[in-house]
Protein backbone atom coordinates (compact mmCIF):
# COMPACT_ATOMS: atom_id res chain seq x y z
CA UNK A 1 0.00 0.00 0.00
CA UNK A 2 1.07 3.62 -0.93
CA UNK A 3 1.52 6.05 2.06
CA UNK A 4 2.87 9.09 2.65
CA UNK A 5 6.40 9.12 4.55
CA UNK A 6 7.27 12.41 7.18
CA UNK A 7 10.07 12.35 8.58
CA UNK A 8 10.70 15.57 10.06
CA UNK A 9 9.32 16.65 14.05
CA UNK A 10 9.63 20.34 12.46
CA UNK A 11 6.66 18.82 9.64
CA UNK A 12 3.57 21.07 10.78
CA UNK A 13 1.17 18.57 10.62
CA UNK A 14 3.28 16.89 13.56
CA UNK A 15 3.74 20.02 15.33
CA UNK A 16 -0.37 19.92 15.63
CA UNK A 17 -0.44 16.19 16.60
CA UNK A 18 2.03 17.44 19.66
CA UNK A 19 -0.51 20.30 20.15
CA UNK A 20 -3.14 17.59 20.40
CA UNK A 21 -1.12 15.23 22.79
CA UNK A 22 -0.33 17.60 25.37
CA UNK A 23 -3.00 19.97 25.18
CA UNK A 24 -6.65 19.26 26.31
CA UNK A 25 -8.15 22.38 24.95
CA UNK A 26 -6.74 21.50 21.54
CA UNK A 27 -8.06 17.93 21.61
CA UNK A 28 -12.05 19.54 22.31
CA UNK A 29 -11.02 22.06 19.50
CA UNK A 30 -10.39 19.63 16.82
CA UNK A 31 -12.68 16.71 18.23
CA UNK A 32 -9.51 14.68 18.14
CA UNK A 33 -7.13 12.45 20.04
CA UNK A 34 -4.05 10.30 20.06
CA UNK A 35 -3.79 6.89 20.75
CA UNK A 36 -0.83 4.93 21.34
CA UNK A 37 -0.09 1.48 21.34
CA UNK A 38 -1.39 -1.88 19.66
CA UNK A 39 -3.72 -3.02 22.34
CA UNK A 40 -5.03 0.58 23.14
CA UNK A 41 -6.32 1.14 19.64
CA UNK A 42 -7.82 -2.48 19.24
CA UNK A 43 -9.98 -1.53 22.28
CA UNK A 44 -10.77 1.49 20.84
CA UNK A 45 -11.98 -0.14 17.53
CA UNK A 46 -13.75 -2.46 19.55
CA UNK A 47 -15.31 0.40 21.38
CA UNK A 48 -16.54 1.88 18.26
CA UNK A 49 -14.06 4.97 18.03
CA UNK A 50 -13.24 5.80 14.62
CA UNK A 51 -9.66 6.77 13.26
CA UNK A 52 -8.94 9.49 11.35
CA UNK A 53 -5.32 8.84 10.96
CA UNK A 54 -2.96 5.99 11.42
CA UNK A 55 0.67 6.81 12.10
CA UNK A 56 3.35 4.01 12.12
CA UNK A 57 6.91 3.49 12.45
CA UNK A 58 8.03 0.43 10.37
CA UNK A 59 10.68 -1.03 12.45
CA UNK A 60 8.11 -1.40 15.66
CA UNK A 61 5.19 -2.78 13.96
CA UNK A 62 5.07 -5.78 11.33
CA UNK A 63 2.78 -5.57 8.11
CA UNK A 64 0.50 -8.07 9.55
CA UNK A 65 0.04 -6.09 12.17
CA UNK A 66 -0.20 -2.83 10.67
CA UNK A 67 -2.58 -4.38 8.14
CA UNK A 68 -4.82 -5.09 10.74
CA UNK A 69 -5.28 -1.64 11.63
CA UNK A 70 -5.41 -0.29 8.51
CA UNK A 71 -8.20 -2.23 7.57
CA UNK A 72 -9.89 0.58 9.51
CA UNK A 73 -8.80 3.31 7.80
CA UNK A 74 -7.63 4.31 4.95
CA UNK A 75 -5.63 7.07 6.00
CA UNK A 76 -1.88 5.44 6.70
CA UNK A 77 1.15 7.51 7.10
CA UNK A 78 4.91 5.82 7.66
CA UNK A 79 6.71 7.95 10.07
CA UNK A 80 10.26 8.70 10.76
CA UNK A 81 12.25 7.11 14.59
CA UNK A 82 12.64 10.73 14.92
CA UNK A 83 8.88 11.47 14.41
CA UNK A 84 7.39 8.77 16.46
CA UNK A 85 9.76 9.21 19.56
CA UNK A 86 8.18 12.93 19.50
CA UNK A 87 4.62 11.44 19.13
CA UNK A 88 5.22 8.70 22.05
CA UNK A 89 4.25 8.69 25.13
CA UNK A 90 6.18 5.30 25.77
CA UNK A 91 9.44 4.64 24.17
CA UNK A 92 8.18 0.90 23.76
CA UNK A 93 5.14 1.25 22.17
CA UNK A 94 4.38 -0.58 19.24
CA UNK A 95 5.49 1.49 16.45
CA UNK A 96 1.72 2.72 15.87
CA UNK A 97 -0.44 6.04 16.89
CA UNK A 98 -3.65 6.79 15.41
CA UNK A 99 -5.37 9.83 15.71
CA UNK A 100 -8.92 9.30 16.56
CA UNK A 101 -12.42 11.07 16.03
CA UNK A 102 -13.91 11.57 19.85
CA UNK A 103 -17.09 10.56 20.98
CA UNK A 104 -19.83 12.33 22.24
CA UNK A 105 -20.25 11.44 26.18
CA UNK A 106 -24.35 13.17 26.45
CA UNK A 107 -26.11 11.47 29.25
CA UNK A 108 -29.20 11.11 26.87
CA UNK A 109 -26.96 8.71 25.01
CA UNK A 110 -26.48 6.35 27.77
CA UNK A 111 -28.19 2.93 27.58
CA UNK A 112 -28.61 0.31 29.98
CA UNK A 113 -28.09 -3.39 29.35
CA UNK A 114 -29.84 -3.64 33.02
CA UNK A 115 -33.10 -3.08 33.81
CA UNK A 116 -31.52 -2.02 37.59
CA UNK A 117 -28.65 -0.88 36.10
CA UNK A 118 -25.21 -0.12 37.88
CA UNK A 119 -23.66 2.85 37.48
CA UNK A 120 -20.47 4.59 38.90
CA UNK A 121 -20.34 8.23 39.23
CA UNK A 122 -17.22 10.12 40.35
CA UNK A 123 -17.65 13.91 41.18
CA UNK A 124 -14.63 15.95 40.09
CA UNK A 125 -12.10 13.53 39.91
CA UNK A 126 -8.40 15.07 39.28
CA UNK A 127 -5.31 12.64 39.26
CA UNK A 128 -5.75 10.66 36.19
CA UNK A 129 -4.40 7.83 37.94
CA UNK A 130 -7.46 7.68 40.14
CA UNK A 131 -9.63 8.28 37.06
CA UNK A 132 -7.80 5.30 35.25
CA UNK A 133 -8.57 3.02 38.28
CA UNK A 134 -12.11 3.69 38.43
CA UNK A 135 -12.14 2.69 34.76
CA UNK A 136 -10.39 -0.26 35.17
CA UNK A 137 -12.63 -1.23 38.27
CA UNK A 138 -15.57 -0.41 36.30
CA UNK A 139 -14.84 -2.42 33.26
CA UNK A 140 -14.00 -5.44 35.84
CA UNK A 141 -17.12 -5.24 37.67
CA UNK A 142 -19.38 -4.31 34.03
CA UNK A 143 -20.97 -1.86 35.29
CA UNK A 144 -23.68 -0.33 32.93
CA UNK A 145 -22.09 3.04 32.78
CA UNK A 146 -19.88 5.53 34.51
CA UNK A 147 -20.67 8.97 34.97
CA UNK A 148 -17.82 11.85 35.55
CA UNK A 149 -19.55 14.87 37.33
CA UNK A 150 -17.97 18.25 36.70
CA UNK A 151 -14.91 16.53 34.83
CA UNK A 152 -11.75 18.64 35.40
CA UNK A 153 -9.91 17.02 32.66
CA UNK A 154 -11.07 15.30 29.01
CA UNK A 155 -11.34 11.85 29.19
CA UNK A 156 -9.00 11.67 26.22
CA UNK A 157 -5.89 12.86 28.43
CA UNK A 158 -2.99 10.41 27.53
CA UNK A 159 -2.71 9.40 31.29
CA UNK A 160 -5.63 8.62 31.68
CA UNK A 161 -5.92 6.27 28.03
CA UNK A 162 -2.58 4.78 30.14
CA UNK A 163 -3.44 4.52 33.46
CA UNK A 164 -7.07 3.01 32.07
CA UNK A 165 -5.12 0.45 30.45
CA UNK A 166 -7.54 0.63 27.57
CA UNK A 167 -11.29 0.84 29.85
CA UNK A 168 -11.99 4.27 28.62
CA UNK A 169 -12.75 2.44 25.21
CA UNK A 170 -14.53 -0.42 26.91
CA UNK A 171 -17.05 1.19 29.42
CA UNK A 172 -19.86 3.64 28.80
CA UNK A 173 -18.95 6.43 29.91
CA UNK A 174 -20.71 10.06 30.37
CA UNK A 175 -19.78 13.71 31.67
CA UNK A 176 -22.38 16.40 32.40
CA UNK A 177 -22.29 19.25 35.62
CA UNK A 178 -23.69 17.30 38.97
CA UNK A 179 -27.15 19.01 38.60
CA UNK A 180 -27.10 17.47 35.22
CA UNK A 181 -26.41 14.25 36.87
CA UNK A 182 -28.62 14.45 39.16
CA UNK A 183 -31.84 15.08 37.33
CA UNK A 184 -30.78 11.94 34.90
CA UNK A 185 -30.78 9.76 37.71
CA UNK A 186 -33.98 10.39 39.05
CA UNK A 187 -35.68 10.55 35.90
CA UNK A 188 -34.43 7.26 35.27
CA UNK A 189 -35.70 6.28 38.96
CA UNK A 190 -31.89 5.53 39.88
CA UNK A 191 -31.03 5.26 43.53
CA UNK A 192 -28.11 7.69 44.49
CA UNK A 193 -26.05 6.08 47.24
CA UNK A 194 -23.17 9.15 48.28
CA UNK A 195 -19.95 8.19 49.45
CA UNK A 196 -20.22 10.12 52.71
CA UNK A 197 -19.89 10.65 56.80
CA UNK A 198 -22.55 12.15 57.52
CA UNK A 199 -25.43 10.57 58.26
CA UNK A 200 -24.04 7.40 56.41
CA UNK A 201 -25.48 3.36 56.73
CA UNK A 202 -22.37 0.99 56.47
CA UNK A 203 -22.33 0.34 52.42
CA UNK A 204 -23.07 -3.57 53.49
CA UNK A 205 -26.75 -3.04 55.14
CA UNK A 206 -27.43 -1.17 51.90
CA UNK A 207 -29.06 -3.15 49.23
CA UNK A 208 -27.35 -2.11 45.94
CA UNK A 209 -29.42 -4.71 44.19
CA UNK A 210 -32.34 -2.08 43.05
CA UNK A 211 -31.15 0.41 40.09
CA UNK A 212 -28.17 2.09 42.23
CA UNK A 213 -25.45 4.90 41.03
CA UNK A 214 -22.47 4.69 43.88
CA UNK A 215 -21.33 8.18 43.60
CA UNK A 216 -17.42 9.47 45.05
CA UNK A 217 -15.93 12.57 45.68
CA UNK A 218 -12.48 13.90 46.04
CA UNK A 219 -10.42 12.52 48.90
CA UNK A 220 -9.40 15.98 49.98
CA UNK A 221 -13.44 17.79 49.47
CA UNK A 222 -15.85 14.73 49.49
CA UNK A 223 -19.08 14.94 47.86
CA UNK A 224 -20.70 18.44 47.22
CA UNK A 225 -23.70 19.66 48.96
CA UNK A 226 -25.95 19.11 45.30
CA UNK A 227 -25.22 15.54 46.01
CA UNK A 228 -25.49 14.85 49.52
CA UNK A 229 -28.69 17.20 48.93
CA UNK A 230 -29.97 14.47 46.39
CA UNK A 231 -28.91 11.94 48.03
CA UNK A 232 -31.12 8.54 48.56
CA UNK A 233 -28.78 7.49 51.72
CA UNK A 234 -25.42 8.35 52.35
CA UNK A 235 -22.90 5.19 52.76
CA UNK A 236 -20.12 4.70 54.71
CA UNK A 237 -16.97 1.73 54.79
CA UNK A 238 -16.53 2.07 58.18
CA UNK A 239 -13.20 2.16 59.21
CA UNK A 240 -11.11 1.47 62.50
CA UNK A 241 -7.56 2.45 62.10
CA UNK A 242 -5.65 5.81 62.92
CA UNK A 243 -5.91 7.38 60.10
CA UNK A 244 -8.92 6.29 58.64
CA UNK A 245 -8.09 7.86 55.02
CA UNK A 246 -8.27 5.72 51.74
CA UNK A 247 -7.25 6.04 48.27
CA UNK A 248 -10.66 6.78 46.20
CA UNK A 249 -10.90 4.31 43.55
CA UNK A 250 -9.78 1.64 46.38
CA UNK A 251 -12.75 3.21 48.16
CA UNK A 252 -14.76 3.15 45.19
CA UNK A 253 -13.93 -0.66 44.30
CA UNK A 254 -15.17 -1.38 47.47
CA UNK A 255 -18.49 -0.18 47.01
CA UNK A 256 -19.00 -1.27 43.75
CA UNK A 257 -17.85 -5.33 44.08
CA UNK A 258 -20.03 -5.18 47.04
CA UNK A 259 -22.76 -4.28 44.73
CA UNK A 260 -21.70 -6.81 42.05
CA UNK A 261 -21.68 -9.37 44.99
CA UNK A 262 -24.65 -8.43 46.52
CA UNK A 263 -26.30 -9.34 42.85
CA UNK A 264 -24.51 -12.16 42.14
CA UNK A 265 -26.12 -13.87 45.59
CA UNK A 266 -29.43 -12.33 44.24
CA UNK B 1 16.58 27.15 73.05
CA UNK B 2 19.83 27.25 71.72
CA UNK B 3 21.04 25.33 68.61
CA UNK B 4 22.73 25.01 65.58
CA UNK B 5 22.10 26.95 62.41
CA UNK B 6 23.43 25.19 58.82
CA UNK B 7 23.12 28.12 55.98
CA UNK B 8 25.09 26.14 53.35
CA UNK B 9 23.87 23.52 51.12
CA UNK B 10 27.12 22.35 50.73
CA UNK B 11 27.78 21.73 54.39
CA UNK B 12 28.75 17.35 54.38
CA UNK B 13 26.12 16.89 57.18
CA UNK B 14 23.66 18.15 54.70
CA UNK B 15 25.23 16.56 51.74
CA UNK B 16 24.67 13.29 53.87
CA UNK B 17 21.20 13.86 54.64
CA UNK B 18 20.41 14.67 50.63
CA UNK B 19 21.91 10.56 49.93
CA UNK B 20 19.98 9.65 52.91
CA UNK B 21 16.89 10.54 51.30
CA UNK B 22 17.75 9.77 47.44
CA UNK B 23 19.10 6.72 48.15
CA UNK B 24 18.00 3.16 49.78
CA UNK B 25 21.71 1.63 50.39
CA UNK B 26 21.90 4.67 52.31
CA UNK B 27 18.97 4.52 54.54
CA UNK B 28 19.68 0.23 55.06
CA UNK B 29 23.64 0.88 56.22
CA UNK B 30 22.92 3.93 58.26
CA UNK B 31 19.48 2.45 59.59
CA UNK B 32 18.28 6.27 59.46
CA UNK B 33 15.84 7.76 57.10
CA UNK B 34 13.96 11.19 56.72
CA UNK B 35 10.22 12.27 57.78
CA UNK B 36 9.16 15.49 56.28
CA UNK B 37 6.18 17.44 56.88
CA UNK B 38 4.21 17.78 60.63
CA UNK B 39 1.90 15.46 60.41
CA UNK B 40 3.84 12.16 59.26
CA UNK B 41 6.30 13.04 61.93
CA UNK B 42 3.47 13.34 64.37
CA UNK B 43 2.07 9.86 63.44
CA UNK B 44 5.87 8.11 63.63
CA UNK B 45 6.40 9.84 67.05
CA UNK B 46 3.06 8.11 67.93
CA UNK B 47 4.32 4.89 66.10
CA UNK B 48 7.27 4.96 68.90
CA UNK B 49 9.78 5.94 65.84
CA UNK B 50 12.88 7.11 67.82
CA UNK B 51 13.85 10.95 66.42
CA UNK B 52 17.26 11.67 66.02
CA UNK B 53 17.62 14.76 64.58
CA UNK B 54 15.30 18.24 63.97
CA UNK B 55 15.88 20.29 61.51
CA UNK B 56 13.48 23.07 60.93
CA UNK B 57 13.17 26.19 58.78
CA UNK B 58 11.51 28.99 60.79
CA UNK B 59 9.97 30.85 58.45
CA UNK B 60 7.43 28.39 57.70
CA UNK B 61 6.97 26.62 61.70
CA UNK B 62 5.76 28.32 64.41
CA UNK B 63 7.67 27.71 68.40
CA UNK B 64 5.20 26.16 69.53
CA UNK B 65 5.06 24.27 67.05
CA UNK B 66 8.14 23.15 67.15
CA UNK B 67 8.14 22.65 70.93
CA UNK B 68 5.63 19.84 70.19
CA UNK B 69 8.25 18.05 68.18
CA UNK B 70 11.56 18.91 70.28
CA UNK B 71 10.34 17.19 73.90
CA UNK B 72 11.11 13.64 71.54
CA UNK B 73 14.46 15.08 70.72
CA UNK B 74 17.01 17.38 72.28
CA UNK B 75 19.38 17.79 68.66
CA UNK B 76 17.44 20.44 67.09
CA UNK B 77 19.29 22.28 63.90
CA UNK B 78 17.92 25.28 62.81
CA UNK B 79 18.27 25.05 58.35
CA UNK B 80 17.93 27.72 55.88
CA UNK B 81 15.77 28.31 53.09
CA UNK B 82 18.25 27.12 50.96
CA UNK B 83 18.89 23.85 52.84
CA UNK B 84 14.76 23.23 53.78
CA UNK B 85 14.39 23.31 49.77
CA UNK B 86 17.37 20.64 49.12
CA UNK B 87 16.05 18.15 51.73
CA UNK B 88 12.36 18.84 51.14
CA UNK B 89 10.38 16.55 48.69
CA UNK B 90 7.42 18.89 49.00
CA UNK B 91 7.92 22.90 48.64
CA UNK B 92 4.56 22.93 50.82
CA UNK B 93 5.43 20.69 53.70
CA UNK B 94 5.35 22.24 57.49
CA UNK B 95 9.19 23.74 57.73
CA UNK B 96 9.88 20.45 59.58
CA UNK B 97 12.52 17.56 58.64
CA UNK B 98 13.23 15.05 60.96
CA UNK B 99 16.03 12.22 61.10
CA UNK B 100 14.80 9.04 62.36
CA UNK B 101 15.98 5.73 63.26
CA UNK B 102 14.22 2.44 61.29
CA UNK B 103 12.31 0.23 62.89
CA UNK B 104 13.24 -3.70 62.97
CA UNK B 105 10.42 -5.18 60.72
CA UNK B 106 11.31 -9.04 61.67
CA UNK B 107 8.07 -11.39 61.62
CA UNK B 108 9.44 -12.83 65.03
CA UNK B 109 8.54 -9.45 66.45
CA UNK B 110 5.05 -9.37 64.99
CA UNK B 111 2.32 -9.36 67.89
CA UNK B 112 -1.33 -10.00 67.20
CA UNK B 113 -4.55 -7.58 68.92
CA UNK B 114 -6.64 -10.62 67.74
CA UNK B 115 -6.88 -14.52 68.34
CA UNK B 116 -7.95 -14.83 64.57
CA UNK B 117 -5.61 -12.30 62.98
CA UNK B 118 -6.34 -10.80 59.68
CA UNK B 119 -3.17 -10.04 57.78
CA UNK B 120 -2.21 -8.52 54.40
CA UNK B 121 0.29 -9.87 52.86
CA UNK B 122 1.70 -8.38 49.25
CA UNK B 123 4.69 -10.03 47.25
CA UNK B 124 7.41 -7.78 45.83
CA UNK B 125 4.97 -4.94 45.30
CA UNK B 126 6.97 -2.44 42.70
CA UNK B 127 5.62 1.07 42.96
CA UNK B 128 5.34 3.19 45.67
CA UNK B 129 1.85 4.26 44.77
CA UNK B 130 0.45 1.23 45.17
CA UNK B 131 2.97 0.50 48.31
CA UNK B 132 1.22 3.82 50.16
CA UNK B 133 -2.19 2.92 48.95
CA UNK B 134 -2.09 -0.86 50.24
CA UNK B 135 -0.91 0.51 53.65
CA UNK B 136 -3.78 3.04 53.59
CA UNK B 137 -6.35 0.41 53.22
CA UNK B 138 -4.72 -1.82 56.07
CA UNK B 139 -4.77 1.47 58.35
CA UNK B 140 -8.23 1.90 57.45
CA UNK B 141 -9.36 -2.06 57.81
CA UNK B 142 -7.19 -2.13 61.44
CA UNK B 143 -5.64 -5.47 59.89
CA UNK B 144 -3.23 -6.80 62.43
CA UNK B 145 -0.22 -6.93 60.24
CA UNK B 146 0.93 -6.08 56.64
CA UNK B 147 3.37 -8.49 55.79
CA UNK B 148 5.59 -7.38 52.31
CA UNK B 149 7.53 -10.50 51.09
CA UNK B 150 11.09 -9.73 48.87
CA UNK B 151 10.19 -6.35 49.16
CA UNK B 152 12.06 -4.15 45.81
CA UNK B 153 12.55 -1.03 48.06
CA UNK B 154 12.78 -0.18 51.67
CA UNK B 155 9.66 1.12 52.98
CA UNK B 156 10.90 4.82 53.68
CA UNK B 157 11.06 5.04 50.70
CA UNK B 158 9.78 9.30 50.68
CA UNK B 159 7.70 8.39 47.66
CA UNK B 160 5.97 5.61 49.91
CA UNK B 161 5.90 7.74 52.93
CA UNK B 162 4.30 9.92 50.99
CA UNK B 163 1.97 8.28 49.34
CA UNK B 164 1.05 6.25 52.60
CA UNK B 165 0.08 9.60 54.10
CA UNK B 166 1.55 8.78 57.03
CA UNK B 167 0.18 5.03 57.38
CA UNK B 168 3.57 3.45 57.13
CA UNK B 169 4.31 4.48 60.74
CA UNK B 170 0.19 3.26 61.83
CA UNK B 171 0.66 -0.28 60.47
CA UNK B 172 2.38 -3.32 61.90
CA UNK B 173 4.57 -3.85 58.99
CA UNK B 174 6.97 -7.15 58.64
CA UNK B 175 9.30 -8.25 55.67
CA UNK B 176 11.06 -11.37 54.88
CA UNK B 177 11.55 -13.62 52.11
CA UNK B 178 8.32 -15.58 50.77
CA UNK B 179 9.54 -18.71 52.54
CA UNK B 180 10.15 -17.24 55.64
CA UNK B 181 6.46 -15.45 55.70
CA UNK B 182 5.26 -19.01 54.44
CA UNK B 183 6.87 -20.89 57.72
CA UNK B 184 5.58 -17.66 60.02
CA UNK B 185 1.98 -18.15 58.50
CA UNK B 186 2.11 -21.93 59.07
CA UNK B 187 3.42 -22.00 62.72
CA UNK B 188 0.64 -19.29 63.68
CA UNK B 189 -2.03 -21.44 61.80
CA UNK B 190 -2.91 -18.52 59.70
CA UNK B 191 -5.13 -19.97 56.89
CA UNK B 192 -3.26 -18.61 53.40
CA UNK B 193 -5.67 -17.14 50.56
CA UNK B 194 -3.66 -16.50 47.77
CA UNK B 195 -5.33 -14.04 45.38
CA UNK B 196 -5.13 -16.31 41.91
CA UNK B 197 -6.32 -17.12 38.91
CA UNK B 198 -5.91 -20.90 39.17
CA UNK B 199 -8.44 -23.22 41.56
CA UNK B 200 -9.84 -20.49 42.81
CA UNK B 201 -13.32 -19.40 44.40
CA UNK B 202 -15.24 -16.42 44.77
CA UNK B 203 -13.95 -14.67 47.29
CA UNK B 204 -17.01 -13.62 48.61
CA UNK B 205 -17.39 -16.98 49.11
CA UNK B 206 -14.53 -17.75 51.41
CA UNK B 207 -14.56 -17.83 55.20
CA UNK B 208 -12.56 -15.39 56.46
CA UNK B 209 -13.36 -14.97 60.03
CA UNK B 210 -10.52 -17.76 61.14
CA UNK B 211 -7.19 -16.51 61.24
CA UNK B 212 -6.61 -14.97 57.70
CA UNK B 213 -3.42 -13.82 55.27
CA UNK B 214 -4.87 -12.28 52.24
CA UNK B 215 -1.94 -12.33 49.86
CA UNK B 216 -1.65 -10.66 46.57
CA UNK B 217 1.00 -10.30 44.13
CA UNK B 218 1.71 -7.68 41.12
CA UNK B 219 -0.30 -6.85 38.63
CA UNK B 220 1.62 -8.07 35.90
CA UNK B 221 3.22 -11.27 37.16
CA UNK B 222 0.47 -12.58 40.15
CA UNK B 223 1.79 -14.70 43.00
CA UNK B 224 4.78 -17.01 43.05
CA UNK B 225 4.66 -20.60 42.43
CA UNK B 226 5.60 -20.76 45.92
CA UNK B 227 2.51 -19.07 47.46
CA UNK B 228 0.30 -20.97 44.98
CA UNK B 229 1.70 -24.54 46.90
CA UNK B 230 1.35 -22.96 50.39
CA UNK B 231 -1.81 -21.61 49.49
CA UNK B 232 -4.92 -22.86 51.63
CA UNK B 233 -7.45 -21.92 49.01
CA UNK B 234 -6.71 -19.69 46.13
CA UNK B 235 -9.65 -16.96 45.91
CA UNK B 236 -10.62 -14.30 43.06
CA UNK B 237 -12.18 -11.73 42.09
CA UNK B 238 -14.64 -12.70 39.65
CA UNK B 239 -14.71 -10.01 36.26
CA UNK B 240 -16.93 -9.78 33.80
CA UNK B 241 -15.70 -7.05 31.62
CA UNK B 242 -13.53 -6.50 28.40
CA UNK B 243 -10.20 -6.19 30.03
CA UNK B 244 -10.70 -7.41 33.69
CA UNK B 245 -7.86 -5.63 35.15
CA UNK B 246 -7.66 -4.19 38.07
CA UNK B 247 -5.31 -2.14 40.03
CA UNK B 248 -3.39 -4.21 42.78
CA UNK B 249 -4.36 -2.09 45.57
CA UNK B 250 -8.32 -1.45 45.01
CA UNK B 251 -8.16 -5.53 44.36
CA UNK B 252 -6.48 -6.00 48.39
CA UNK B 253 -9.25 -3.24 49.13
CA UNK B 254 -12.07 -5.10 48.01
CA UNK B 255 -11.01 -8.50 49.14
CA UNK B 256 -9.60 -7.13 52.98
CA UNK B 257 -13.06 -5.69 53.23
CA UNK B 258 -14.68 -8.57 52.15
CA UNK B 259 -13.14 -9.98 55.32
CA UNK B 260 -14.20 -7.16 57.63
CA UNK B 261 -17.38 -7.10 56.23
CA UNK B 262 -18.00 -10.82 57.67
CA UNK B 263 -16.20 -10.50 60.83
CA UNK B 264 -18.34 -7.45 61.88
CA UNK B 265 -21.31 -9.81 60.92
CA UNK B 266 -19.95 -12.11 62.72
Amino acid sequence: MPHKFISSTQNSFIKQLVQLKDKSRERKTSGLFLIEGQRELSLAIKGGFVIETLLFFSELISEAQLNSFSMHCENVVEISKDVFQKLAHRSTTEGIIAIVKNKSHDLEQLTFKNKSPLILVAEAPEKPGNIGALLRTADAANVDAVIIANPKTDLYNPNIIRSSVGCVFTNQIATGTSSEIIDFLKTQQVNIYCAALQASTSYFNQDFVKASAIVVGTEADGLSEEWLEASTQNIIIPMQGEIDSMNVSVAAGILIFEAVRQRRLN
